[in-house]
């Protein structure tokens, strides 16, 4: 039982079945095949909008593409303080920039806040030549602490950015989570509330690497192709890449596969508020559950084969436990039998961390 | 009938058998999975060394990353005038190592010579802080003009390499091609005749989307995992490209499969060589073909839905015929036939270009 | 009278006259000069050690390419969130570093504390493939807030540092007034208390522009050649900087000046104090004086001809007053008798900001 | 006597009396003193159209911050093969450029023409996406073989650049000797021909360190002075650079100085035409000569005091000498007075090399 993370998840059929077809005969290269040649169409209508897509192969690669694309050298790109943009690229954004600076913000529960980010913009910015100027701004949705932005936070976020004319990036590696936690469109969660570029991900939503990089609104691509090349990331086979999205988005399935890892992260968080031993230490509103276990308690889980991730935090005993596409009812009900099992036989310490 | 390139070609049935296995259940990420453990151990076997092995999505990662691994960015790196690292891949290399130099020498059909490669490093490098210093050379096999070095002739280039202590790189988008052209082993091949990294690219032999940097001498890949997660290029669910890896050099299907469409542009040489009207014009040692044809056949073959690229080149008429792992006899065939029959129709001319 | 910056002051008449004996005749280029070849010699003896020093044009250069030296493209540098290496400097160590980190500590008065830095050093880096890697660690000396570290503050960050194999650097653009302010000898505030590299600022102390990485241990300097040409910061002409180096260091001229323009601080702080209307904010340790003053006081000096700079800050009519080493006592007097002035007609207001 | 190169040359007395001026009292730094403000409307004048000018410390930072100005990472830069810009600065213009490719175009004499620029940027450049895109074109005035284009061949070569949309940068390290060889203005020397960017240096000229980067026309500087300071080329002093670029350009001093430099280079080469043993290899048009001569005469010039560099080449023997600002006729006298004993005591052998 894996809840490390939704990476591990393994492909959804009907992407496996995309993938078989596509494989049959040649294509050209490079995105000149029927898939590629579909995917703008096709999400133009799932958007709502004309959008350009850019299909890339992992999430950093779509993060950072789309930052160089939207700064400059001597930029300032403005982002959570533990969003994966900052802290988890290695520094992919740093590097594609030239050097741009990424500035992390606080904000409660991995969510960038109005406030917070006028006043990190302020910081940083005396339009002055000593100082690197801000360039742009990210968020990620869903955040990397599950919690979810509502197209109305989104909304309030963008207000700061054309306040300050800076463009709005979404690093979306969960917005199909995202999309279905709010029940809202594309659109709505997108470029109606301000968001100019997105990485959109379905490789943790259920494919075997596709990313994408979706420019939400015209004039903002530009010489993006000679950056996606020089980057290595410019697929030759991109058949295969483009032929997993259409059928991602195909018959709203990345909703409805998003919806069900969701759902799995529910009922998990609601099993284990029942544990007393069992601290719930975020909101979960997509499919991650943020919890403090004492230790033997999550000795005991991996002991009986439950796999999860400890969580760096000044909260002890902090792990977090992912679900995905293809969690199933059996394995979260497994996993909350056992603990309740080891809690019951642990004597219970009067301050259980 | 697609005679562009070999990335033009679908995926062997085996490397889809592997990836459609590979695709159920759930496996840790970043490498840490079954398929991908595997792989440097079965990688050792097959050349005969212990090397270490690092899966990327496309040859222009593999060979950017691997000279970024080579050089510091005061460096020069030494290949073909025309070779992939030099002219096709937007700067990548220049991009990755922090603004190295890509020295491009001459050399007949695609290969760099001892002679060349000595005079153009003594001309570049004085060994004075106002030039750049020589820090690797770099090879194509086989080369983009689908000619193949012999182990001997790469070891009379590693020994050049050797007196000037810079390390050598092959760049083997099409390595098994050139196994298959010369009938050695990998191991001969590469470390053997003094290669040090080779970018190993499977995806124009029939795979997907895998390639992978290959390590042949201990103590060379430091830090290499920082940069291939910085560029963007550590996939999650890595287990996909190793599993394609581990299928195509099972029972050497790579050799054989290369091996097929290398078969493919001899026989399509042979028949080019009978009409009067085409010319081809380099050695035919791979999968690849190069011959000048007048304007009209080059039209006609078109209208007949051959698929080929014109090359730049100062031959007027120069075009290029690539095979692949699918590339059928009956397309050769029809290709040949279609050839003759416009060749029969159109009044030659004296000078056929 | 300009209290804007120490970078507002003219030459210290000892430099100037080094710089008109050095132009006379010719000299060899790129430090092949008499007065650069004694340059290191020189500064081993005030050092204590052999050193080995590069001259370069702006403290900007010294400390971006010490850092260049110090840190891989994927690492990360530490510094205080306020130092001029964090926010002053338009992103130069993260240009010439390829994109390493600059990650912002908190800390009282411009200082990095061994707690503050050892809490940041653990949550930035795990040494996992994600995460920059810690590569160095920046003081600044005297800080930008005019305060000054003693040599037993430095050792303790150098032993954080030990603790975590990173080098010590330490920005010294007003490292003459640290000097001067702690009485104790270069040796004892660098090398001895643990600092490996310093950027070295004379310009700030009289000279035209004259700065200098000073490698104070053996094996750090490495190819450091090359990337000063490279940046564009190998002065063909070096015999001026380094004729303006060897006079500054003569006879304690560079402490004698810097402890002039320390005291110059003392007295504007000590006069400062005795206005109600003022409050001097931070401990006056070097040639700083920062002190919150009302709207109409700070207008009026102005209006007075006293040249300063507000300062952003939380702290509401903050201001900054630098002495220099030709600030002469006679307009710290002018303007503390123009400020008593001002502030006996202005009508007191119940809070003075 | 030092032939090596123009930058062993002193101060100019003007320059000095600049310098010394400007030393006493406070001023504004990074730019807003009296001298920087005064530059760019003096240099307007002398330029006969409003430039924008920017100082820098040296000559590789002017031109590689111009071209970084001028191309983008995936942009190609053309210029001649044996240019400063492609040999002699360590890879800066690629450094800074975040990757661009610097292009090294043959051309007899250190000079670009029209026909070899037309086929290197055909070559270079399909506009595809795989291939970097060309940029700029950078010309070098007067050449390192000391040659100088006419305002004529400028204008051809500025002609090219037109047709395919790439801004003219020139290399005006030497501006002034091409200048006072040509006998023509800096206007018609310049954008009159078609030059967009020049890199103007002084020091060769005899400034301490002063060079500028100016540009010739509208719109071309957006966001350079962030570039300018990113790159720690921003002088916080700058009044002193400024200084010396004013006293230089005063009263014709730039083009009177170098005109006597170029006298000397001429009757330099005029002696040296009458030794048998020597022989002049490239025109004499500014204040260069390179000459092959045996290596007796070689050896017997330096044993009598006589500096200068040999230069690699293919034709053996040969050296160059380099006259400067404050070359004396005494000096080239006695060279070629020396050159002449040592020549007729040394067995001259039939062919001397």
């Amino acid at each position: 039982m894996n809840f490390c993370s939704d990476n591990v998840s393994g492909v959804l059929p009907d992407l496996l079945s995309a993938l078989i077809d596509a494989a049959d005969g040649s294509a050209m290269p490079y995105g000149a095949d029927a898939w590629s040649e579909r995917l703008d169409r096709r999400l133009s209508e799932v958007f709502e909008t004309p959008v350009e897509v850019f299909p890339v192969g992992t999430g950093t690669a779509a993060n950072a593409l789309a930052l160089w694309q939207l700064t400059p050298p001597f930029g300032a790109v403005f982002c959570h303080e533990e969003s994966h943009v900052a802290v988890d690229e290695c520094g992919a954004p740093e590097m594609f920039t030239g050097g741009a600076k990424v500035v992390g913000v606080a904000g409660e529960h991995g969510k960038l806040d109005p406030t917070g980010l006028e006043a990190a913009i302020g910081r940083t910015g005396y339009r002055m030549v000593h100082r690197v100027r801000p360039a742009a701004v990210s968020v990620t949705q869903a955040t990397e602490f599950g919690t979810v932005y509502t197209p109305a936070e989104i909304a309030d976020l963008a207000a700061v950015c054309r306040r300050h004319g800076l463009p709005l990036h979404m690093d979306g590696a969960r917005f199909a989570n995202a999309l279905a936690a709010q029940g809202c469109t594309p659109a709505e969660m997108t470029w109606r509330a301000g968001v100019d570029v997105l990485s959109l991900g379905a490789t943790k939503g259920g494919a075997i690497a596709a990313e994408a990089v979706v420019f939400l609104r015209p004039g903002l691509s530009n010489d993006f192709a000679e950056r996606r090349k020089r980057a290595g990331h410019l697929a030759s086979k991109m058949r295969f890449a483009s032929a997993q999205l259409l059928a991602w988005v195909n018959n709203d399935l990345w909703i409805r596969a998003a919806g069900h890892a969701n759902a799995m992260a529910r009922a998990l968080a609601d099993g284990m508020a029942g544990i007393p031993e069992v601290r719930v230490m975020a909101p979960v509103e997509s499919n991650m559950v943020f919890a403090a276990l004492p230790p033997d308690l999550r000795d005991g889980l991996r002991a009986n084969g439950v796999l999860f991730y400890d969580w760096p935090s000044e909260t002890p005993g902090l792990a977090r436990f992912v679900t995905h596409v293809q969690t199933t009812a059996t394995e979260v009900t497994a996993l909350l039998e056992t603990a309740r099992r080891l809690a019951a036989v642990t004597p219970r310490p009067s301050n259980p961390l």
